[in-house]
């Protein structure tokens, strides 16, 4: 018998992005010729800049020779890109990250939905809510989940982000094994200043539990007192994995690549209680299932932290910010409540009235032809909220500005 | 308590080919300015063919320009390739498989060892002896293996393939729920013809089985009556999964491009005995942990299957199989029995005087200067024989032959 995993089957059918996608081609087939602006998934439109491109024809150029051919690369990723990540994600912060720290890989989402691997099965897990669908789904998928009763997963600790916390997750009550922490934040745009990321450190630090920290939209941050790495505060190596992605910091979403910082220091338990490097299993986890990020794709990184690299990578992300800054504007100017955009590519608006996230979603594809994500696609606590993303081209996200405030949502 | 995946601890901490790495660099400490041959680690030495750089030379320019630019893919792969793949690769031999069948990935050992992520951790595994680590190292991790006696897992069938059955692996009689078969064969290098490899269909089918087909080396096949693909066989796509990959048919080892085939007919069943789509649940593991193989990887994929694309490959692949027939002639001349190397790029040496693979590899490190892989690194069925492969420069594998010539190994 192919007896299949049961908890895939478990898992909700309905996808967000698919049910975004659905409900704008049912309006396009009601409205054609209507111009839409897309404001819903997160992608970039900036493309890759130009000393990547030019790393990448050399690097294409070189498997086209017998002498400069790249085979089978070291599953944990080629060593001159990750000195070079050592060296300017981290180094120049004040962090000491080891090269053997560091793994390469085809983007976070892989990283984070594989990471369960080398977790027990029987770990409790913490969210904060709303959150990244992929650290549920997995952990669903894993078996960890328990039930779901059509909003929650029983065995998922929910920590709850709204306006009224000031979209700071309370710590946790369950005693969670593994806490999912994404800063600056996905979805709502929102950051957590050193002071609070380290009463977590501390928390895990006390509590024996693992924080994943996602850390994809660090550069998107432009306040000083807003850590880039958790490992900026002292002791979190001991106690978190750190995951990072050139997709939005570089527009490699088409390209993929990204890395997993898991420090040395860092050990888990076995069954026995015997102490397990979590460097180890993960490097094996790797080495069994992985063969290593593409050649190519490994040296348009590396060409990333050359000066014209950062300088180019830098302009785009001002120009996203620049988005950002138009959208939160506007949006305030529309009447309606609005969080994130500061240190993040996304804003989070309340919808008015409380009206639905669904609903509002409806309104503003109707009146305004713009399109967002419903905030209760990402958690219960989502519901009532709703996310644009900065990702757009400045004139569209102009014109979408425009129309909001011509209609006035609220 | 970050409480870890236990299984991960139950894995053997020697691996082979790491094993074989300390030898040659004890040998080389020894004996310094040495001139090794290196015929051990199965990686490709002919760079990538011009079609294919030529392509990743224009996707690169497309990455460069907002209106070429690809941010996110399709998870599932671009219908660009999706579409070449079931022209080429399988209509032309007579195989209906629909581009939704057809999951584009950064390579097959990728999807080998995550294919487990949607099947029951209950289920029973049959793998032929000696075997790719990879299948049996993931079932442990995923905790399906059972406990280890030093050579075998107490959970998993082991089907041993060795001179005394032609390399032809027994039926199972412990009634498996996954099989997994590789043709043709690393690390043998022997194949199962078409009456064979039917009667493996009927088993699968008549016993509720799935086979994981591994058919990454099908380029190599110079027979008619070797299938290229399981689907050749009437009925086989009720019952088995394919996987390609780019790696030995292309020079893709460093750019990282495989695929995996999971009809849409293949079922499995849930707790409650329902039957459950494995293609719906692929694609479920697909979208949740992994955003798409490369852009630029992708398009030098589809350039393979252009005129020029397929003649430059074909050249490579003969260049190959020409070392595989002066490797054959060669050590048959110096006297010893040796299979494999028609239908693929490896040859299986038996180990003469019922010499252990290890001390085998040790003489021939020593006398020769060659390396190769010992069979009992594959398994238990793998001790007294002894890997190389085909995959070195012409001149070196000439080199190679007059050694153990000279030296006459037997």
């Amino acid at each position: 018998m192919i007896k299949v995993n049961d908890n895939f089957c478990r898992l909700s059918a309905n996808y967000l992005f698919s049910e975004v996608a659905r409900r704008i081609d049912e309006f396009r087939r009601q409205n054609p010729g209507t111009e839409i602006i897309r404001m819903d998934i997160g992608d970039v439109t900036s493309p890759v800049c130009s000393a990547a491109v030019r790393a990448m024809r050399q690097a294409a150029d070189d498997q086209s020779r017998t002498d400069t051919f790249h085979g089978y690369g070291p599953e944990q990723g080629y060593e001159f890109l990750r000195a070079k990540i050592a060296e300017y994600d981290y180094k120049v912060r004040g962090v000491d990250i080891a090269v053997d720290d560091i793994f390469i890989s085809d983007g976070a989402k892989s990283d984070i939905g594989n990471i369960g691997d080398i977790l027990s099965c029987g770990c409790k897990i913490a969210v904060t809510d709303p959150v990244y669908p992929v650290y549920v789904d997995t952990n669903v998928m894993a078996g960890r989940a328990g039930r779901y009763d059509g909003k929650r997963w029983s065995n998922i600790e929910y920590l709850p982000c709204t306006a009224e916390n000031g979209f700071i997750p309370p710590m946790p009550s369950g005693n969670p094994d593994v806490i999912y922490l994404c800063y600056p934040n996905n979805p709502t745009g929102t950051v957590l200043n050193r002071e609070i990321l380290a009463q977590w450190v501390d928390h895990a630090r006390h509590h024996n539990a693992l924080i994943l920290f996602d850390s994809a939209y660090e550069a998107y941050i432009r306040h000083d007192d807003i850590p880039h790495s958790i490992y900026e505060i002292p002791g979190a190596k001991d106690v978190a994995i750190e995951f990072r992605s050139y997709s939005k910091t570089a527009g490699f979403t088409g390209l993929r690549c990204g890395y997993t910082v898991v420090p040395r220091q860092l050990h888990g338990v076995g069954d026995d209680g015997h102490a397990v490097s979590l460097n180890a299993l993960w490097k094996r986890r790797q080495c069994t299932k992985f063969n290593g990020a593409s050649y190519i794709v490994q040296r348009a990184a590396e060409a990333l932290y050359t000066v014209e690299g950062r300088r180019e990578i830098n302009e785009t992300i001002d120009c996203y910010m620049r988005n950002a800054a138009v959208l939160l504007d506007g949006v305030r100017a529309a009447g309606l409540d609005v969080y994130g955009g500061e240190d993040a590519p996304y804003i989070w608006i309340k919808t008015p009235d409380g009206i639905s996230s669904w609903e509002f979603f409806d309104i503003l594809l109707k009146e305004c032809n713009v399109t967002g994500t419903p905030g209760s696609g990402f958690g219960p606590a989502g519901e009532g909220y709703f996310r644009l993303t900065a990702f757009g081209r400045y004139e569209d996200t102009i014109k979408a500005v425009e129309r909001l405030k011509r209609f006035n949502v609220k």
